[in-house]
């Protein structure tokens, strides 16, 4: 018989497991400049969250609009507003349709499983936990294909029985910052019948022409069986997210996307900070190139130090340090000589594989590079001294 | 052998079936006068949403913060304004922890999921959307139980296998309006040693003393295994979710929440204005009690009429039509005498049970009340006429 425990001493218990695991986390709030610290951690890329034009964005169409969307968008939550920020993003990336919501993990969500609910969908092992929420949400039979890998990604497609599909990956991924082959998972859907869903969230903004993004840059903008999520927090300074499609896929979401539907619309001032850094993005189209460039500095220092890191494809440079203790210590150096790197442990990476991940900014001047080498050194130092 | 078809056919003609079943759905953009309409669709239940005290915070924190959190709020996501947030709702909702997401979907994902996780979870028949994609996350048994059926939670709970159990409600139901019996939820939940969670997203603000919710009306604030949904998205007039609970709920979603480690934390702006209205309703501790009187009138007034409504225990009102192209003719009809009113048809209600979805506001005129009767009694001719 089921012995009837105190649920919260189960928690107690499983708190204890994850710190002796060097798995327990601790929310550490920012003071308005981040103790002085240099951000190298957050996903602001362009250097836009703190910029005074969106800003002021907000400001005008929080006073205009109200602090609040008051709504589902299928109900009062959409307004003139979200409609200007869903045309932008279509100009800009070259998209047919395009739907704005709260946040990028529920574009994720709505996407996946409202376009591959009954069918197959295709994942890659790498691929974002939002990605990996979505297919668990889907009601598809999921395979997970290894990181990176499109001949699995045809296999798959091609035995399968279901009559749809759908393929996904993120653009840039999250922590490695290495690329999907999205020309080959393009070849591989177009061949068996499936539609592609590639995640934009760390592509769009630094990859690309002007921050294009990932399809765009790889000549897949006008494939009208590809899809795009995008999140409106990373390199767009603000919050939401968005997908970008075929009128079809559009349709399919407003009627059947549950976190669509079921969700109250993003807040006007973040429409608006989103809807001013596009148009930042369409006048400084060489803000882009400028983070990649910085990104790809980091990984030149963290190589030149000895540390194992990978070529980047956007801003984000990882620094593999095994153990989660490790990672930990890393990051602790790291703000003592000034810098905030993020710390990345399981689940947010495979066992083995904790990491500091660095990210480049537009406007990271070279007396920061400066102050990185200096701290990356002393993290060099502590793994050869472990 | 599988047939390879186009993906959009296969979307164009699943729309083709929504068309002819009156399921199809439309974004409507508001201007920001709503075009004159008269809102009764909104959840802005006590019209903060337009006050200037909420957009005057949200103003001075995007100035101040930015107008993004810029990262995961593990990372570079959390500032003093998320944890300033945090203590005012625990000090407001009587909660020993609390822990604020980007929306109050992602936030039940995660705390029905990290909650519930390889136990079992019963789940009324009546719970919000987000509740229900929980539960698929959450990979556990699932029982959904009949709506309001304590005893059918107790047998559930009684019979089970697994170790460890999460009860998990609506406080108030979101389309019907009507309350959980939480006081008879919770003693099945600690007699067989499970945690209740109670999704307030209708409640707080609007139901308690204050507009603390039903579990603080219930006495069930200082129980330590009740753990609470909010959103900040309704009668805070601001966007977002928490979860409110005990330590050890608190500290499992910061470790082991998906949607809360790998979701961009809470714009700034909008943590002000949701701050800013809990700091009003402490204030003004009648308003919560004026949205209810209101929505009592709305439900008389449906009932004189002769349209089939339910007595409201907070502030959402549903005049039940049937079919959805009754609920649609009605809504037209509300929208010709002015008055916008929300449209409710499957999947968002059962087949059937199409209706309006009438919302009090705390600052509805008696001029906003004649309006209404006179829509209201259009739309009961309509029903009559049929
Ligand atoms: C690849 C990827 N997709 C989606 C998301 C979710 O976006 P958001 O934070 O806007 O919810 C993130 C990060 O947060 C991400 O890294
Ligand atoms: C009962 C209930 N829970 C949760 C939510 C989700 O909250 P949010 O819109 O803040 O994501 C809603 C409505 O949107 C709701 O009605």
């Amino acid at each position: 018989m089921r012995q009837t425990t105190d649920p919260l001493a189960r928690l107690r218990a499983a708190a204890d497991d994850r710190r002796a695991a060097g798995l327990r986390r601790a929310l550490r709030p920012r003071t308005p400049d981040d103790d002085g610290l240099l951000d190298l951690a957050s996903n602001d890329y362009l250097g836009l969250a703190r910029d005074g034009r969106l800003a002021e964005a907000a400001v005008a169409a929080t006073r205009l609009w109200g602090t609040g969307s008051t709504g589902s968008r299928l109900v009062t939550g959409s307004t003139e507003l979200h409609a200007r920020l869903e045309e932008a993003l279509c100009a800009f990336a070259g998209a047919e349709g395009a739907l704005v919501f709260s946040s990028g993990y529920l574009a994720n969500l709505a996407a996946v499983a409202a376009l591959g609910s009954g069918g197959l969908v295709v994942s890659d092992a790498g691929n974002h936990a939002s990605i990996v929420d979505a297919c668990r949400l889907s009601r598809s039979r999921v395979v997970v294909t290894p990181h990176g890998d499109a001949s699995a990604v045809e296999k798959a497609l091609a035995g399968r029985s279901e009559e749809h599909a759908v393929v996904v990956t993120d653009a840039v991924f999250s922590v490695d910052g290495d690329l999907a082959p999205l020309a080959r998972l393009h070849e591989a859907a177009v061949r068996h019948g499936a539609l592609l869903v590639v995640d934009e969230a760390h592509a769009l903004g630094v990859v690309g022409p002007g921050g294009r993004g990932a399809v765009y840059a790889a000549g897949l903008a006008g494939e009208r069986t590809v899809v795009r999520t995008v999140t409106l927090s990373k390199a767009l300074g603000s919050q939401g997210g968005a997908v970008l499609g075929a009128r079809e896929v559009v349709e399919t979401l407003v009627d059947t996307g549950r976190p669509f539907i079921f969700d109250t619309g993003l807040a006007p001032g973040s429409v608006a900070a989103a809807l001013a850094a596009v148009d930042i993005l369409l006048h400084q189209p060489e803000l882009p190139g400028r983070v990649r460039t910085r990104a790809g500095e980091l990984a030149a220092l963290a190589r030149e130090l000895g540390l194992e890191t990978r070529e980047p494809a956007g801003a984000v440079v990882p620094v593999v340090l095994g153990r989660p203790e490790t990672a930990l210590r890393a990051a602790a150096i790291c703000a003592e000589h000034g810098v905030r790197a993020g710390c990345f442990r399981p689940p947010s990476v495979p066992v083995g594989r904790s990491c500091l991940r660095l990210t480049a900014r537009a406007n990271l001047s070279s007396d920061d590079l400066a102050v990185t080498r200096s701290a990356l050194t002393a993290v060099a130092e502590m793994k050869v001294g472990m």
